[in-house]
């Protein structure tokens, strides 16, 4: 079957498209975003509904970027389709959010989509992800560790998102692209680096064709859907079990029975936990699976008065027949402190990181000052053992390049610290100061200059 | 936690090992199972339990063999345990059954394991596999596209194999080792040419933790174990399904009520046919997602009197409100017929598989008579189209090397072929004759030869 027909089925199978929908295209101008516009063209006579295109200039290589803008606006005009346009500054965002150049580009693009899909009275965004970044992103997931969850992969439909090409190989959209004579840009977010999606495309997945499987591609696609459906399952079932088992809901608190929450699996327990926490705060941002796991130990024991804090200020407890999950109140403000040994890495269970301190001659220290997660010391400056603990009342040091003393409050005010985060970010300090603020700021008297002789190299990494 | 503490606690919250048990070691003599022999006599002291040693020489690789079961045998009687050796021809097995080296190994040491057990009066089988195989599994079962059943890898416990270092790395076994200064043999079961599983080790792995994971092993390891919850409660649910559903349960069928079964998702749905093809023929052999998916669909239009014959004799049909897996009657024989164009595959519906045939010029054609699934034919000697059908009465041809006619029906009982595998087997013919019988021959009139001048090549593929 030809693109069409595979992506008429896509799009009534999950029914991505109906009558009279407003579907803005996000056009880069590439073959993928193309072959979309063109293709939803065709089925566009089939199902009558209206076409918008929104093209986004991200602000990385001038000219380039700015002729693909000139193309898409000047098909627009030739298809006599509505344009709209933007340009934004990904890698000036992702500098000041601290975030990758990828999320800063896709925060700032869909924002615009959503914008203009409230000008044009609502809608759906349809983006051009096909089979190819289907098996790429599993792939990705894979080797992070996401269980059935996550390694559905991207969804058909996600809010006011539709994909309809995601059935749909990138040969096919070559072959379209030429059958049709499309004309195209050579597509710029495949060249933005987007390190390890790159490596897994041009790497990692021929690689695995040549050796393992050649139908890696459509493999994964397949495990993609199945696991799509047990996923989908899983959620309801324990949805539906969580709205069974409670008993009360108010702002900021759930509280659970017990005596029935005890009687499932570790799978729906688990879920069940969840469904509460992003029911309660909007997100299950930072949660780790640890984190579930401690509260599914704590919910089972079921000692009454038994509590965890967790990140974000969430707080579990059990009570008699009562199992809770509430936000926390000042007391329940989570505390650590941990020993630091040079050479061995230490587990922060509050954070679920690793921090890992070591000494190095300078001549032998290669030194990466991008990195906000490895910094260098002079280890002479260094007074007595190191430790690594979350903020104390009254917390003071003088950051890397300023002369005077500054309140770590402040610092997490400037950096536009949310609340609840400022509790588990980790400080790391010797006998007498503190000497960083991980992820933030260093220690102006402990920095390396040219008379450092000993560097000490910590690191602060994922569990 | 040292290798010992960890396998305890493996044990404990696996049930693997209890009092009076009788455990039956493998022991090939290298570190993952001297490793498992010590741990295990450690623990003896805190469960008492007995413990059993058996080798197996796989036949290959003849001196060092033989000095690794001396090896064994001298130890056993040093510590005192009673020992069982076997000897068996792996290949020689592997060749005769025409399944892999690794498959032949695994069937005849088990079965001795197994027999080893009955001698002394049951007990269970323990075996060395280790974190590290466990994260290997994973990752040869991802790219084969295993659903979340598979991704559960290995199981702590699976009938009355154990394996309690499933928790451990092989960087602690080899700790272990050093550590308590124990004395190994090189494993040799690791250089048995298990071609994926060797790449897998030796070159994917150490790509992944440079590139993507430095701690792949322990990500995987979490993966199996969430995966395994989910799956274990997804087959358990519908299992109950399953259960409630049927109407009446006979030995050659198993009638289910439509209308409860049509109200679950498909995630169950495709499991509670799984689980009724398991019931009726003890087997999920040979059947693929492909045939499941058919069997919903079939189900979900319900229209009475229609139905689906599948591998193995086994018949899916509805009638009203009834939907019915069952033993095929004679009526029931899967037919097919397909027409072979040249240079485009053909997908086999009926055995799931794709045939795709090509011309090369002699002096072109890369040639690997190993393999069973492709094969070559002097392609002047072809007369008239190609086609694919399964086998018909009377089916006859002279097999490669022979002079007279043979009878398929005869060829199959010679080759051992069950009855209910006979009607799929593939027959490729062209307008006159039987050119090649699938898996077992092709004929001696269509072979190339030194005066072969266009080479037809035919590929039988997994689809």
């Amino acid at each position: 079957m030809e693109l069409k027909g595979i992506m008429l089925s896509t799009i009534t199978e999950h029914s991505l498209i109906e009558e009279r929908d407003n579907i803005l295209i996000g056009l880069s101008g590439g073959p993928d975003s193309m072959a979309l516009l063109y293709a939803l063209l065709e089925i566009k006579e089939k199902i009558p509904f209206l076409i918008y295109i929104a093209h986004v200039n991200h602000g990385v290589r001038g000219k380039d970027a700015d002729e693909d803008e000139k193309f898409v606006e000047e098909l627009s005009k030739d298809l006599n389709i509505p344009y709209y346009s933007t340009k934004i500054d990904m890698e000036g965002y992702a500098k000041l959010h601290k975030m990758s150049s990828e999320d800063a580009g896709r925060k700032l693009r869909y924002g615009f989509f959503r914008e203009v899909l409230s000008k044009i009275g609502g809608g759906k965004i349809a983006v051009a992800h096909n089979k190819n970044d289907q098996a790429e992103t599993l792939i990705m997931r894979f080797l992070r560790g996401t269980g059935i969850d996550g390694l559905g992969g991207m969804e058909y439909k996600s809010g006011n998102i539709i994909r309809p090409l995601l059935d749909i190989s990138r040969d096919e959209i070559e072959n379209y692209i030429e059958k049709n004579r499309i004309k195209t840009r050579l597509d710029k977010t495949n060249l933005i680096p987007i390190y390890n999606r790159n490596k897994i495309r041009l790497e990692a997945i021929p690689y695995i064709e040549k050796n393992f499987n050649p139908n890696i591609i459509d493999t994964l696609w397949r495990t993609s859907n199945i696991m799509s459906e047990d996923s989908n399952f899983l959620n309801k079932y324990s949805l539906n079990k969580y709205k069974e088992y409670m008993k009360i809901k108010k702002k900021d608190s759930i509280i659970l029975d017990r005596n029935e929450f005890i009687k499932e699996d570790d799978a729906i327990k688990k879920r069940i936990i969840r469904h509460s926490i992003n029911d309660l705060t909007g997100s299950l941002k930072g949660i780790t699976s640890k984190h579930i796991l401690d509260i599914v130990e704590l919910f089972d024991k079921g000692e009454t008065g038994k509590s965890i804090n967790l990140i974000n200020n969430i707080v579990a407890e059990t009570s008699y027949d009562d199992i809770v999950i509430r936000l926390g109140n000042s007391e329940d403000r989570i505390s650590y402190n941990y020993n630091i040994s040079l050479g061995k890495p230490i587990y922060i269970e509050e954070t679920n990181f690793f921090i890992e301190a070591k000494i190095l001659p300078r001549s032998e220290a290669e030194i990466n000052f991008k990195d906000r997660f490895i910094k260098y010391f002079d280890y002479d400056k260094i007074e007595g053992g190191l430790c690594v603990r979350n903020r104390l009342r009254g917390d003071k040091f003088i950051p890397l390049g300023m002369n005077g003393m500054k309140k770590v409050k402040d610092l997490f005010i400037d950096e536009k610290v949310p609340l609840n985060k400022r509790e588990t970010i980790p400080i790391v300090t010797d006998d007498k100061n503190i000497i960083w603020v991980v992820g933030f700021r260093i220690s102006e008297k402990h920095k390396i200059t040219s008379s450092t002789k000993n560097v000490l190299i910590i690191k602060y990494v994922k569990a």
